[in-house]
């Protein structure tokens, strides 16, 4: 079984931003986990550029129903049908959360993981009690794996 | 058809923030308008307690399977069986809303409210851009429907 | 706490059918109880209507955003953005359900009602095992009430 | 990006039409395709170990909210909390479909995908016209492949 561990963020973010989201999906591949997303542009996209670039396994969680709304990194486009609804979902199934930037669907996420009190840092995102701040992919990395898998 | 205005909250909130949920039903209902809540205890049940005083319509839109979970002022018990995915759905139907203390849940419903574009007010709550705090349930209600219906 | 009935059937049915779900909506309201449905046209607005000839109240739980989309009977519009899932919605919130004509929508929450264990009538539908079939609405709310509530 | 095939069917069902599932997990493995199931136990599990065996990926959309419910042979359990409005959503996100034994569930399933628009075929299933009876996991895939990929 693989470790899931989901990039969240907006669509439009800065160069900077999407160079973390970017190194993220790097890392997360290269511990041999899934990243797992909402499978559209911005952060979703560039997380999962990285991924793919260190040969890991891409999840889209779309909301419409159409796989082809997927961005060319997703190796499983999983188009929901649930609108919305689909940002629940994302935070049900991830086993950490690396939040990036992103405007509200973003703190719905961020609402989410900290509900189902899953582990989460975020890099320059909302500012909400319970994210723990880091600095790059290799701290977010780090710390989550830290916190999933204590022996590790 | 009904006009739909959804008060969130948290289950555990001071007696304070009781009264204003309560009253908060009771201008609701005075307005004719269905009181839609998350159908379990705390800011929920008060507010549907002070809507049932008023004569008005109450909708609980509960996370699990049994409609026995809801409180004893809800008329219609919609027992989803989504979880906390229910979230979403009662931003999705509402068409406005007020926000009333609140812990993590409250802040997803917030951020959908947002998403979606929805009329939010809120009392004590998550102080998060796009909310326009308001004094009373008095006044939280006569700011939404003056939204929701500029000519009323 | 009120009784939730659903009436769940196809959006072109024929004449006659038309008129047994009309004549649905009318027992259920006369009952006392809440009728949901799908909320657009077809069956779903025969027996909105009918339950609002009886002075009922009347839930619509549509698929879309937009609570606009419901047909001019339905009171309480709960426009979720579930695309098709809102199906298994409809099936979790009933007491019980009536199933008049329909087709692979309606399938899909005939098969949601056995799988929750619901009662469940037909009028002219799938002929599943499971669904009671039953020759008209007095007859469907007749044995649905005796069914959930035995004593009554 | 991959080809995503689901396969349904009941939990508990016959030696032979586990075998059957087995059968079409490897099938689908071979083609390059991901499996897409409910992650539990009876045709899921049979087929997720065909897939495995074969070295294919394997997803597991699951109703509850913990990974762990997933069988041994699914690599990515999304435990999506949405009870059984899961159905819809493996029916929403496979291209196509195979439908082995079989209860209520598989039945509401069997609806979806039908509404959808989807490729099904079915082993020893409901006989629901729309669904195309086939004799063994060789000629589902054969067939289902045939539909998606015409050039194929």
């Amino acid at each position: 079984v693989k470790t899931l561990i989901a990039v969240i963020g907006g669509r439009k973010e800065s160069h900077e931003l999407l160079v973390h989201a970017e190194e993220t999906g790097k890392e997360i591949a290269k511990r041999g986990a899934v990243l797992i997303c909402g499978g559209l542009t911005g952060t979703m996209e560039a997380a999962a550029r990285g991924a793919k670039a260190e040969g890991g396994i891409t999840v889209g969680i779309l909301p419409g129903n159409s796989p082809t709304d997927a961005n060319q990194y997703i190796d499983i486009p999983l188009a929901t049908g649930l609108g919305l609804a689909r940002n629940a979902i994302i935070m049900s199934v991830a086993h950490a959360v690396v939040a990036i930037g992103g405007s509200y669907g973003t703190l719905s996420e961020i609402a989410y993981a900290l509900q189902y009190n899953k582990p989460i840092v975020g890099i320059n995102t909302w500012n909400i009690e319970g994210v723990t701040t880091v600095k790059n992919a290799h701290e977010a990395i780090h710390k989550l794996f830290a916190e999933i898998s204590p022996q590790g």
